[in-house]
């Protein structure tokens, strides 16, 4: 089977859940993003990635990327060319960009939805246009009027990509380690020369050109992550010349095979400077949230994609009978879907993907809210819980988006291992997402370090406040004594950092991981507690859809009783404090 | 770095922990099995391992096996011809076979040392000795004396190697629908036909001849499991032709590309009935359960790889400072081995792999105690632990091995994800061990529909007091207090199983999973608090080695006080019982 786009659940979390269709149209600028609209441009992308995106998946792997040393040139997979022409002509890669350079204009939350089809159907070849957006909101945010008139067109109609250039061969998470060195030109340009490794989409055949953005550091600048610069390095120069930025080669990986991982070498390839010199992190940094968002998505869509062809091999594998005798006498065993343990591998990526949709679609919403409200207290509530949500997101559905593909393989067992089905890849592309962006270690440590503190706590507190009220509004919602439970756990582990992490960084990367896990489940359970008292309503209302309301009270029921329950022995981890971890010494290990 | 045997730990665990020095020579048969000739194997198995195997490990993985349709033959990856040549020529294949029939009659807890090494070094080349060993064991058990003699001393020696033939297109986990059938001919042999997949060195060129151990049903056996018999195929018969059991192709896998998995057809081959008809899965149990045990030791062997990759790096790999001011303040960064987030995924890897270690020669000790003891009483008590710990092993130890392998990718960041390094490879490879030889969810129901009950709960019950029984002898050894808590949690989820299991089958279903891995981290923190007395009486009485000791304190602290609170969620999970799995109708997913 192949892959087919979660309409429905989409709808249920963006309509009954967010009433995203009464949320955004009131925004300034999203006027036009109506339901019917939203619908439309969704159905189109669920055609697109079905039809035109998922068959070239496969393929991409097997093939992989070619690198060829004498004209330092990239080609990609068969069929990746066209098929990325069909979403750059559709107006994918400009959804969510400002109308005046030519994009849709319409929410985040909307390119989401189509980053989430995207990753489902083609984690590798979605990268391309994934990595532009980046390019694009940091020249949106740091570009000249000149700089953004000339690129941002090209950009978010897809003719042109972008990349992100950070990470070298001594640094990778320290920026402050970069070496690559910018020399101020007399034109006002730059002469940026340096080895970048890991550049996704650094060369390929997909677009005419490709813009780079690069941090490098100028002559004398401050050592370490202030002395930082952003620059615009492009393919080609506006006079159609080759600039001297090459790839000198591709990594040789697990998986995204068809994503050109590439080494760049930038030989005083000519650059521009972004924003001001020395602050280059901070317009990193506005790629990179936005990044890091997309990448927790990814780990969404492969773990919807992996659910549902193990979800159908469970329904056609017939092997032994149920354990409460046979389901199907006729035929020469049940479905194994009939056993208790392969119900829980289901469940535990239904229940997981289900929720996890719901906190990232939300965490999206309010990014959009961010941007655009009106009203300036709205805009910082809402920018709160982008920036407290954003490596929960990143984390918690990466490590799930694998958890849940390895458990797909797992119940199709031996079929699972072999590549004649596509679960041995989604664990194979789903392994990176877990790393890249900031590994899922550096996500709990900027949750813990700076967003549990920011302004004061004041995000953390407007998140526990936000679940209280939820509770004292329902009491006799479902689900709600669990949440309840996992809230003041996670309470007691806020606490528990606020007192021993703030003095002493050891006792708060000691915690990191389990609290930003601890932080997830209790969100996600808050969200299924929700979506559960919905269903209950339209239940209670004669809704004729009974399988999909009935379907998301059970799913809610197995979170809260088979993964919730972890939150206990998570609190139970970040409290036993930073000694297990620290008293070993170097050579003991 | 290479792999380095970790013989430290190893003789801790054999000679300190389980005294196999003194336990095994007092066995009829051992009398040779003392500390020194047992030291002088390990050390020849570590220098064949790390000289001889492992430098076939990453070729082996980037080219695989190839597969001549004209020929139906399978070459395997340069240089594991001769590497295998060396390790059947040095006597490892027949470590631990009889010693009539030319094996070496050491015991098979120092056969599992050298497997540990040799799944360390390349599990794919150590597959296709260790499947002769399941045929050696089902020969031993059921052969005639006239099969024996021809057969047996080939294959101890290595000039012949085994494979199991179990699995068919329409039948994995339920053997029951085994289509395979066998004609008996005039002269004592039978025709078998029929098609075989996943046949692990089913074809390959390593060794002169195959021998095939068949599952397959004779005329008008009776229906489902009751109806199969075991028959033995070899690819060439005793006059030198060439039998019609032939390789129709290799599968394409996600790991352990060196490792021949082939389509068998039997084309009328001749075969020999192997014990008596119908009663195949008994004697194929046999093969079964010495090879779950070896696979669990995969999981060892490959975490343990896995393990000292990302150490060194974690040692050598320089990046930010660490939380409490520079480690190495003369350098760019320091170590990353300084991170808290780092330590924990090291310490997850080193405390899990020795408790593991420990749990997993425990056990084989207690097999060589089951089948040499002279006291019918003692064997008895050891094959109940063997009985109980067998699907523990099998499980728990590949479950972690595989979760160790990811560790260790991920704190080594976007290298760990390059083919630069084996981590990828590590995962890749080590996927397949929570699958084969019966699922990982398989091996939990035959804990709680099988062990758990037999002879009245004999074998858990003498578990239960083993534990208890050292806790009143030592009550003021480390970590006691967690021990007892986790044991009363078992116990808990015992009594439940008991109740509710016995009379639901899918209760005992929902439950399995959760409580196989309860099981298995009880089972672990008790040996953790045994190594950490030890360790601490070394200390006390003034050793040299305070490193090696004091580590063994700290890693066992780690893992009882950050994966030993998982007891309390899994007992949650177990008692949440079936209905959060079994309410949901197959509509509705």
């Amino acid at each position: 089977m192949s892959y087919q786009a979660p309409l429905r659940d989409m709808q249920f979390v963006l309509y009954e859940l967010l009433k995203c269709d009464e949320v955004l149209p009131a925004l300034p600028g999203f006027e036009d993003a109506s339901r019917e609209i939203m619908d439309a441009i969704i159905n189109e992308g669920a055609r697109l990635t079905q039809n035109v995106i998922e068959p070239t998946n496969t393929p991409g792997d097997r093939e992989g990327c070619h690198y060829d040393p004498q004209t330092k040139t990239v080609a990609t997979p068969q069929g990746f060319k066209d098929a990325y022409k069909q979403f750059a002509e559709g107006g994918w890669t400009g959804m969510s960009a400002p109308v005046e350079f030519g994009g849709q204009g319409m929410p985040h939350l909307l390119n989401t939805v189509a980053e989430e089809m995207m990753c489902s159907a083609n984690l590798s070849l979605g990268m391309y246009p994934g990595l532009t957006h980046g390019a694009v909101n940091a020249l949106l945010g740091y570009g000249t009027n000149e700089q953004k008139d000339y690129y941002l067109p090209k950009l978010i109609s897809g003719e042109w990509s972008g990349t992100m250039c950070l990470t070298e061969p001594q640094c990778g998470t320290d920026l402050g380690l970069i070496r690559t060195k910018a020399e101020p030109q007399a034109d006002g340009s730059y002469a940026v020369s340096g080895t970048k490794i890991w550049i996704t989409g650094g060369e390929h055949d997909l677009t005419d050109n490709i813009v780079h953005l690069v941090l490098a550091k100028l002559p004398d600048a401050p050592k370490g992550s202030k002395g930082i610069s952003l620059f615009l390095v492009p393919k080609f120069l506006d006079d159609g010349s080759r600039n001297t930025a090459f790839c000198g080669g591709l990594e040789h990986k697990m998986g995204i095979k068809g994503s050109a991982t590439c080494v760049m070498n930038f030989e005083e390839a000519r650059g521009w400077l972004i924003g001001e010199p020395n602050k280059g992190l901070q317009a990193m940094f506005v790629m990179m949230n936005s990044a890091r968002i997309m990448v927790g998505i990814q780990g969404l869509g492969i773990g919807e994609a992996a659910y549902q062809v193990s979800l159908s091999f469970a329904k056609d594998r017939l092997q032994s009978r149920s354990l409460s005798g046979p389901k199907e006498p006729e035929k020469a065993a049940d479905p194994i879907i009939v056993h208790p343990d392969v119900r829980r591998m289901l469940l535990r990526q239904k229940a997981t993907i289900e929720g996890c949709r719901a906190l990232a679609y939300y965490t999206v919403m309010q990014l959009d809210i961010s941007l655009h409200s009106e009203d300036a207290e709205a805009r910082e509530r809402a920018d709160d819980m982008v920036q407290l949500l954003t490596p929960v997101v990143k984390a918690f559905l990466t490590d799930e988006g694998f958890f849940c593909a390895n458990d797909g393989l797992q119940l199709m067992g031996g079929s699972g291992f072999t590549q004649d089905w596509p679960l041995e890849q989604f664990v194979r592309d789903a392994r990176i997402t877990r790393i890249y962006e900031g590994t899922n270690g550096i996500q709990a440590l900027d949750l813990v370090g700076r967003k549990l503190g920011m302004n004061g706590g004041r995000s953390v507190k407007r998140f526990f406040a936000m679940l209280q009220r939820y509770m004292e509004e329902n009491p006799g919602a479902p689900f709600v004594t669990e949440v309840k439970d996992a809230s003041s756990k996670l309470q007691s582990a806020t606490m528990w950092l606020m007192q021993q992490g703030m003095a002493d960084g050891e006792q708060a990367g000691a915690a990191a991981t389990p609290y930003l896990r601890l932080f997830a489940l209790t969100a996600v359970a808050f969200f299924w507690s929700r979506m559960a008292l919905l269903a209950q309503q339209q239940l209670e209302a004669g809704t004729t859809e009974t399988d999909f309301y009935q379907a998301k009270i059970h799913s809610g029921q197995f979170f809260v009783s088979r993964i919730l329950p972890q939150a206990s022995s998570l609190l139970a981890e970040i409290e036993s404090g930073k000694d297990n971890l620290m008293a070993m010494t170097e050579a003991q290990f």
